[in-house]
């Protein structure tokens, strides 16, 4: 969530635009390529505001988004310790924003994303600059592999969301969290970390 | 989907009244409660008329589904052969599946499902009793362990599906195939038959 400064946040008008041109930047040109000079210009601003309304282009990006977390401020925790185990914290850290209130705010981006083309734009970029981004940077892989087990582990992960928090399939929408870190974590470790073959044949 | 006999389909308001009826009563009840009896009586015609347009209850739940494929008639060749091999050629199955104009009517189902409780309790049953019933039933694996196996796949399976033809997260959304198959194949196949040591701590 954008922190706000103390300051008054001045015209609820301004900060829509601004949200608005953030959107439509993410979503047609991607989190990297969209600047915050542009969007100022398409929402008739001076630069200096977007930066003083919202932040840095990752707050930005996750006001626009009206993401409930924060991934920079849960993902130190899944990359410090083991690194074989990094799968399995992870898979922990995703239920435990999940099992809270957050998980409202999760399932309506889920809906809007199959749904919206533009807000399933924003979600994969999310997932791939805010999530799988800083996860794959921290570990010891072959770069070229790296789309592939990042896009593997969001295949497991928004699966695991989509049957546990809004098709509800029993037991799993309701078995306990560490039942399916044992279970489901050692997937999320093997996309992340291991040998995956089908990566030497050029097929990916 | 539903196989017509030779027979006119008679009047289409009747089909449409089972069908309604159908989806009511596989939704509130359940696929395995829901009778054709019930459904019968709910739309007003006879038992016999329901077997004559529809055939059997599996039938029925397909055409009530609006299932582009019968999982009858694809699962016969996933569970033959070896054994430890069924997590591949599920893949495998599915992504051929997926991959054909299928795909449309999936996605669809799939938006349906995420946005409306009625599709998402129909599509759950058709997860459970038309395909994850069937493979694990061919499995040599303790019962009481079937339904985390089966929600387990069912997260990995509905997440490639997510990834690849709803939001089309890149490289998993045009990798080739068999890149999939090598990598998810082994997944789908631990949940099925590896030991799951966290099932055996009750939390399951």
């Amino acid at each position: 969530m954008a922190r706000r400064t103390g300051r008054r946040p001045g015209n609820p008008g301004t900060r829509e635009a601004i949200l608005d041109a953030a959107r439509a930047a993410f979503a047609d040109r991607g989190f990297d390529a969209a600047s915050i000079r542009a969007i100022a210009a398409a929402a008739g601003v001076d630069p200096a505001l977007v930066h003083h309304y919202f932040g840095s282009k990752d707050q930005l990006f996750l006001a626009a988004m009206e993401a409930p977390v924060d991934p920079r401020e849960l993902l130190p925790g899944v990359l410090a310790g083991d690194p074989d185990a990094i799968g399995q914290r992870l898979v922990r850290t995703f239920l435990t924003v999940w099992d809270s209130p957050a998980s409202a705010a999760g399932v309506a981006l889920l809906r809007s994303a199959v749904s919206n083309e533009w807000t399933a734009r924003l979600l994969r970029e999310f997932v791939v600059t805010q999530v799988l981004r800083r996860v794959l940077d921290h570990l010891d892989v072959d770069p070229a592999e790296l789309p592939l087990r990042g896009s593997l582990v969001a295949t497991q992960l928004i699966g695991l969301a989509m049957m546990r928090y809004v098709i509800r399939l029993e037991p799993v929408a309701s078995t306990a969290p560490e039942t399916l870190v044992a279970t489901v974590g050692p997937t999320v470790q093997r996309y992340l970390t291991a040998p995956l073959p089908a990566l030497r044949d050029g097929a990916a």
